[in-house]
């Protein structure tokens, strides 16, 4: 059973909806939210974020490559070579601020983000603990597919 | 230049010991400490858990699959599938231990450790943001090798 309430959820996708549209200029529209209780299969390249506090999880915001490098191109204005650091960095920050901006829509809770790791690997899968239930927002923009997915426990019973 | 003391890489380097002493009833030895400021390649599975609080990070606990496998049975007591959920958060957990672990040994900050994530997938390479240096830790033990990566930026000053 899952008692993620739909507005910590909503907080996630406003928050990739704004950066996507403040940062690399596109709107981004979702699919269908899934609900993944075992690992989910990542596509290339992933940034993570945990969280902790009065919530503790993840955030995961994961890019087939091609959208990767789009997105870059977006946020710096010139192409990059996926092997350069600054690219995985690119793609942690964007993770720190879509992490960064729903923190500030849930309203009482004090939740701490980590620093944004980088994985990159052709077809990784990304498990949350089995207890701690992944939310999957597939999501689509002018630059490509993407998405989000989201473990999120609150440790306050209000959840 | 990498500024974290050596008592914290100690820390992290005594809790892997003690877990795998612990747990797994075998010793490790340890390779040669190198630091990486960019991504890491990591083995088949990873363990990953976000340090925040007083230092902000991440510990990396990766494992080529046969030494996942052969940690799992010393664990539980009993062979695996590695598709099943069992065994990820099995590595999950272990990486969960060595870094609650650490924790407890590292005087004078306080640090809050998240969910442990587990990757999985041939070869990944994991990237702490630019600014954070990986602490790569190769280890050995009868059960295979393994290597730990600590990324860990004090928030205090007091690196």
């Amino acid at each position: 059973m899952v008692t993620m309430k739909v507005e910590y959820i909503n907080a996630f996708i406003g928050a990739a909806q704004n950066v996507f549209s403040s940062m690399l200029n596109t709107e981004v529209t979702l699919g269908r939210v899934t609900v993944n209780t075992s690992h989910v299969t990542a596509h290339d390249i992933s940034g993570i974020i945990g969280l902790s506090g009065d919530a503790v999880g993840c955030v995961v915001v994961s890019f087939p490559m091609d959208t990767a490098l789009a997105a870059y191109k977006a946020f710096a204005g010139e192409e990059i070579d996926p092997m350069d650091p600054n690219f995985l960095d690119a793609i942690g920050e964007l993770t720190n601020m879509i992490a960064g901006n729903a923190k500030a829509e849930i309203v009482g809770m004090s939740i701490s983000i980590g620093l944004p790791t980088v994985i990159m690997g052709k077809q990784h899968c990304v498990n949350a603990p089995q207890n701690v239930p992944f939310i999957c927002i597939p999501c689509h923009c002018k630059l490509g597919n993407f998405s989000i997915e989201v473990a999120f426990r609150s440790e306050t019973g209000n959840n």
